[in-house]
């Protein structure tokens, strides 16, 4: 896919995806919790989960409105985690895209709430409206992402992440920590954009499947490449935190130079998997392009 | 129903909700997650929630395993939101259901990832198997679960708490706190029971809907009564503790006296809501009994 067309679909989908997100997340709840649940999902965040799965969908001939409450769905999850992971007894970070922290511009008991409230509202997305033509596909998609974002996906991977700081991890165990913190939750955008279509071949769901689990570990890697590299002011959070905070990394663990490679060749794992799919993966393809490449 | 019939189901009904707490929270995640979240669930508590699920279920002959996945998915929201609710920067609580809080067990980052991984576990526990002969019944109790918790209702409850904290509220504005932060569930508990039978005749549906309305309502003026007059180790929570943080209840809204007048009215209300379903709805009425009546 040409790069021109690839950005002039992103920032369509983006805008898209924002509007969804202000339709969704209400402003008119008690108190100032809906205000606050805005503050910390609307406009930001480069919108990676979201993309992968319209991406996803698309390359299955999925329903668009599907997709749509889903990529807003998984986004929800992504949003409420970072809420969580910033407050004071986790990362206490004070930035993030480029605004001062929910806990920071509210208060900690409001963060709490903003993140519990979200995570509810991702799966209320899921349920309320009728998705797909077999509701058994949106059982799937309610699963995929309660297992993607629980206590054997990404909650689980902030607990390893948690016992982990200020360890040196070994490769392996690194990975484990990411497959679940960072993984879990890209695999099942992947996976949930897939289930908005027809029933897949198995060896088109096995490439997707390999597919997204490679552009997470990507994200992965490239994130704390850029923890590293970065700046504050392009990444819009506090670049550097990791090595500060003493948590283990890509880099620390395997150096910049070998974290590179491993991103290029993850991308190019990425890219091998989705050939089953054939031309209609364009868009994740690029997507992998984007994940490796980008620069915040 | 007679009181020993109802104790010995309670009995064979507590039991069985925490053989399937202790089968379905896991053990085994990543760090100590699994540990602490079976801390927070496991033995302790009412299961008031739980046994309305399942009285109702039993009103409406639906069907048992449903009702036992659904029973566990509400108190799991019940406990996650308990969890959060006595970290320091909400209620700052040391004891719940006779044991330490979880952040004071293990510590604040442990217990806002439990809380989280406790939601998220609730809807997988909706989703991940069949529930329904009909999966859109299903689909129907996740939507009943996430609205009942999201920011319209428990979430949105809570942080009316957080405003009305020093305030003193008129029973309509308190009133409208607590249909959010206890009615909203308790109500939940009773639909999605009533949702694992067939679907009801309008009348029967109207009844169940008020009765858990003005049981909700009860509990709260309930426990705002035990909150005054019972000791903490009844309660096996810090008793007094509303008034000590000056937050507006029932007895300080109306007077100890008015509050139980309101309890028997609401259990009468409740009680007379049940008459469309006859004689199966004996153990609703008796659980609106034990709700007015407990003493913890």
């Amino acid at each position: 896919m040409k790069r021109s067309e690839f950005e002039s679909w992103t920032r369509a989908e983006l805008d898209a995806v924002e509007s969804a997100l202000e339709a969704w997340v209400p402003a008119s709840t008690p108190a100032c919790l809906g205000l606050a649940m805005r503050y910390g999902v609307l406009d930001g965040g480069k919108r990676v989960r979201p993309l992968l799965v319209l991406a996803a969908c698309q390359a299955v001939g999925g329903l668009r409105e599907a997709a749509m409450r889903a990529a807003c769905a998984v986004e929800l999850i992504h949003a409420y985690s970072l809420i969580h992971d910033d407050m004071p007894c986790m990362d206490n970070d004070v930035l993030r895209r480029g605004k001062p922290t929910v806990h920071v511009e509210f208060d900690e008991a409001t963060a709490l709430l903003v993140g519990d409230a979200l995570q509810t509202l991702a799966f209320q997305l899921l349920a309320e409206h009728r998705l797909a033509d077999e509701p058994r596909a949106q059982l799937e998609m309610v699963k995929l992402l309660a297992v993607a974002a629980g206590s054997r996906g990404m909650a689980g991977g902030q607990a390893i992440d948690l016992e982990s700081t200020g360890k040196v991890l070994a490769l392996p165990e690194l990975e484990v920590m990411h497959i679940h913190k960072t993984g879990a939750l890209i695999r099942a955008a992947v996976l949930i954009g897939a289930a908005c279509g027809k029933p897949l071949a198995e060896t088109e769901r096995a490439g997707l499947d390999r597919y997204a689990k490679a552009v997470g570990l990507a994200f992965q890697v490239v994130d704390d490449l850029l923890d590293t590299e970065g700046s504050t002011a392009t990444l819009g959070k506090t670049a550097g935190k990791d090595s500060k905070q003493g948590k283990p990394t890509y880099v620390s663990a395997i150096g910049a130079a070998r974290a590179k490679e491993l991103a290029e060749e993850l991308r190019s794992d990425a890219q091998a998997a989705l050939r089953p799919l054939g031309s209609r993966a364009a868009r994740l393809e690029s997507l992998a392009d984007f994940v490796v490449l980008r620069k915040f």
